[in-house]
């Protein structure tokens, strides 16, 4: 990553500038209902960034769901609490926030602190190294930091409200939900889900019946996720509504191996393990295989589908040399996940997180499982029935009835549900004592069991099957995350043929081209206009999207204006038997018969034929003059 | 349409019961929630399902979008208050609630009455002619109803909750939309939003821009639409979050023609305009051309509209002859609407709108116009200046000074305000009497003017462009309702070979068909499972989806199977070298290659050609004894 210098941040920011205001005044997005002032974090999608969304979104379900049978559903956004309340999100999807004292406006309290620290270790050129490393270590545990904590750091800081100067609140936590309530009655309230996979855990039952009983299968969804964020910044990057797409993998936690890992396993790209990260190395490229073997990457199917993100994010155009998949610290971990790694893309606001890929264990089925009381467990028959050691806790009622009367149930329940420790220890005291202490937590008291109250042995039974908790692995992407960044990546300018000014140009691969080519009559006149119009239609039928300009500009000008949409290829008219078609970054012209043209253009746009292969084809004549 | 008599209405709940039964038990649907008990109005599409939908989706833009190279946007869900304040949501997206006194349980008011009215009307049979009469009229009119006049009839009535026939609340009106509040202050009220539309209508200045400030233009939007319904029935027909997609078409209001109106105008089918439904006429097959010449549909580009609408309704499988496009009654019809027509499809529930089709003049960018005071008007430059004569209101201030002091700036401003009708009245008063009295609404009272007060003339103006809102043409899809009609369309029973059961049939045009084919090895053996292998991967490579079926259960049940998901094509794979291909709805089959298999089903679900040619292609063998 290159140094986070002043000129350098400068030149990012200059950057940036740029490919936003492109894209903003070519509709590739531009802030929802602008004209009544706008909402922060809300953007619309125009025209081209609409073709761009809805290609990257095709090719995921050709390279996911329809390449590895994915199975695909698509849940509603409005999701009732118990839902969210058995995943997590009611109790724990919260940032801290401060407000200001005065005004009430609201902050992110580790974003004033991470701006206050990086601020200070910038400017502040006299600093003590002992600040200074301080200041570095605030910003490595920042995640990390409680409510208090953070509190405390604000106060010594004298950190305020950086509109107004006003002092701040303690920080406490804000729910990112958006909350709304079901139905006429106001009593069942509601949440817009704040990701998609939750919808997929609960009809996991199903899925799996659908499935013919079997493991491994994945399903997948794409929808609209919300999150309410209390300041979004960063553009596309951190948003209140946006578009997700997820995989749920469920799997065997006994048999995490993938019949496909061989596909990818020479897959060679830049990993940042814990490790590395840890000791201070850099991100290195590594063979993909080895990282599985090592154990680096817990298992195959995760080591599987780090591949397969890596294929689709370098198809779309991203820049493999500014894409790295970084393991999460164990502090970044969830207390239940196996291994995750985040697909990181680098950017003009650094790296981005825009791929999760989590071997997240059983914690989601069994949480729902848990809440809703339904088995959400996969079985395994066996081919012959095995022997297992199986404990068996015997209460003996009326014993147990005789010394706590109304108590005996708690007691009675509260036995059976020893764990095998439990009791083995429980029966060596009563053979060895002859009574023992047992603490009832339904009874909040502990009570005394005697040796004829309880029978606890061990028999062997036979066993047709194996019912577990599946794993899963979740690989999610942030779809307007990714396609941020590869509007960063896809972005250059080149200066007219004139020198005077720089044209914008997007490189996108015909895939992800908002419009696959346009069709421009050379000069006006109703021959080439009558051919143009054929043309277009023949782009129709053959299903190409395309732009028509009949207008009288420069044909120069018309091709930048273009460029600038990432447009491919551009048919210019200028006889009615035959037209050219130029390629939009080598600017190379090739001929081509009028009944011709929409067939070749479909065929370099659909992946067939390259464009190298048409230049063989057709004779290639040079970049012409007016360019 | 069939008489609503006892038996038919049994017959139509049979078959409903077995469409249902079947699409929940393949997935197609599903309650939403289900493990935590369902929520009403919510369901998840289970794989095939989701597979159907995004086939409708995706030939939507075929259709629509890239045939008509209009704009597609896609705007947030969350919406700001002001946005539905001007749409008008905010203050008139209700219906009429009554609650039950003591439970609290919610019920429309409507669907009480409406339930009331047609139970007696079914029940009573020694009712007096003139109380059914009644009932039917109140059944007529009651749309129209207001809350005094329902809240009127259930006492006269005597309707009580039907849970528990407690007494009812009054109807009062119960806002539809999902509220929530955007941003952590509490201080920003949003709503889901109920339509897409008006993601199109705020961005109506930057897409006429992006259109060469050239009109007529389309905008189109796909996405999650919300209603808080009262009390959601009808399953997949009335929910409480839905996909639209939706075509904002914008015309001058002057000018309505279509260039390609001639491409649908020699179309038939089922209309069932006002004066026919008031009259007591039914639908009737009508040329699309002569019902716009005709005047019968208002302009050609909603009748351009209507025609495109049938011709993706049938290709997707709709049956034509139970579609109708039925016009808004005057009194359905908004006060601003020019013309209003739903494709109407009839399913077990009736005729059930999925299609609205609306002429809405100028009164939705009038509206937004107002509200943010940006103008989202058109222009209209003319190639010569032209000479229009103008109304010029010139006050003399220090006339109207001296008369009204403080009151000035009031008087002034409503003199200039004035219609030309009005000026030209008081300028002929002025100038035959000397005087007249003018009421001024901001002073609230009327004061005299007097002729040196003011000058009123018609000047001639030279005039360079003509400024002007353009009218909307709205065609507005309910993508689940198409669908589910779809399901029951597409739907038969036939028996099974031996004859003792019903095998169930989707007949989905391979188009819609959530899977392509099928692959199924004869027999279990690992030569056969090679190929079939084999052949997915060239089904994958051509992006065809497949399901592939390697338990031993019997050819016949596989197949059944399959067509209970409406899969098209079964591919069995009986030899190495050449494999059957057979089709769903004949059961004919024909023997294909290997290596031809996965482009001959390639060529026929993509329409490059028939199941008919690939008859005559192939030699068809009859159908095998094993079905």
């Amino acid at each position: 990553m290159a140094s986070n210098g002043d000129s350098n941040v400068t030149n990012r920011d200059a950057f940036r500038q740029i490919v936003v205001n492109t894209l903003e005044r070519r509709l590739f997005y531009v802030p929802s209902f602008k004209i009544y002032g706008g909402v922060a974090g809300l953007y619309d999608y125009g025209p081209p960034g609409c073709a761009v969304k809805a290609n990257v979104l095709a090719f995921w379900r050709q390279h996911f769901v329809l390449e590895e049978n994915m199975l695909e559903v698509d849940c509603p956004c409005v999701t009732p609490e118990i839902v969210l309340k058995a995943s997590g999100h009611v109790d724990k999807f919260t940032d801290l926030m401060v407000k200001d004292e005065k005004t009430g406006t609201c902050y992110r309290a580790d974003h004033l602190l991470k701006d206050f620290c990086k601020d200070k270790l910038e400017k502040d050129v006299n600093m003590a190294a002992e600040k200074a490393a301080e200041l570095k270590h605030v910003l490595a545990v920042l995640d990390d930091l409680s409510a208090e904590e953070l509190g405390e750091k604000i106060k010594e800081y004298a950190i305020v409200a950086p509109d107004t100067k006003n002092s701040l609140s303690d920080p406490y936590p804000f729910n990112l939900m958006f909350q709304t309530s079901i139905g006429p009655s106001g009593l069942s309230p509601g949440f817009m889900r704040p990701e998609t996979a939750q919808g997929i855990f609960v009809n996991f039952k199903d899925l799996y019946y659908y499935n013919g009983n079997k493991l491994p299968f994945a399903a997948a969804q794409i929808g609209q996720a919300f999150r309410n964020e209390i300041s979004p910044r960063q553009g596309l990057l951190r948003v209140r509504e946006f578009t997700l797409a997820e995989i749920e993998h469920f799997v065997d936690p006994d048999d995490k191996s993938h019949p496909k890992f061989s596909d990818v396993s020479t897959l060679e790209f830049l990993m940042f393990p814990r490790e590395e990260q840890v000791s201070g190395q850099p991100a290195k490229r590594t063979c993909l295989g080895e990282a599985v073997s090592k154990g680096t990457v817990n298992n195959e199917t995760l080591g599987y589908f780090i591949g397969r993100v890596y294929l689709f994010l370098t198809y779309l155009g991203i820049d493999k040399d500014r894409l790295r998949f970084r393991q999460h610290l164990a502090n970044e971990m969830a207390h239940y996940a196996a291994d995750c790694w985040d697909a990181e893309i680098e950017c003009s606001f650094g790296w981005i997180e825009c791929v999760g890929i989590a071997d997240r264990s059983a914690y989601d089925l069994r949480a729902h499982t848990d809440k809703s009381g339904v088995p959400l467990v996969a079985h395994e028959k066996f081919a012959e029935p095995r022997e297992v050691e199986k404990l068996v806790i015997a209460p003996v009622k009326k014993e147990l009835g005789l010394a706590f009367k109304g108590d005996q149930r708690m007691v009675c329940e509260a036995l059976e549900a020893m764990s095998e420790k439990e009791a083995m220890g429980m029966k060596a005291n009563l053979e060895s004592k002859g009574e023992v202490e047992f603490n009832v937590c339904t009874l909040a008291k502990d009570v005394t069991i005697k040796k004829n109250m309880v029978a606890i042995s061990k028999e062997i039974k036979k066993e047709h099957q194996r019912v577990f908790t599946p794993s899963v692995i979740e690989p999610s992407f942030g779809i307007g995350r990714i396609i941020y960044c590869l509007y960063e990546h896809s972005f250059y300018t080149r200066p007219s043929k004139t020198g005077d000014e720089q044209l914008n140009v997007f490189r996108f691969p015909p895939l992800v081209a908002p419009i696959k080519c346009t069709v421009f009559p050379l000069v006006q006149n109703q021959e080439y206009e009558e051919v143009a119009k054929h043309i277009a239609h023949s782009l129709t039928a053959a299903g190409i999207s395309y732009k028509i300009d009949i207008t009288g500009t420069s044909i120069g000008k018309r091709y930048a204006r273009t460029d600038e949409l990432g447009v491919p290829f551009a048919i210019t008219v200028d006889s009615t038997s035959s037209v050219t078609i130029r390629e939009r970054d080598s600017k190379v012209q090739i001929r081509v018969d009028v009944v011709e043209v929409a067939s070749v253009v479909k065929e370099v746009t659909e992946g067939q034929s390259t464009w190298n292969d048409m230049l063989s084809k057709y004779n290639a004549p040079s970049v012409p003059d007016d360019e």
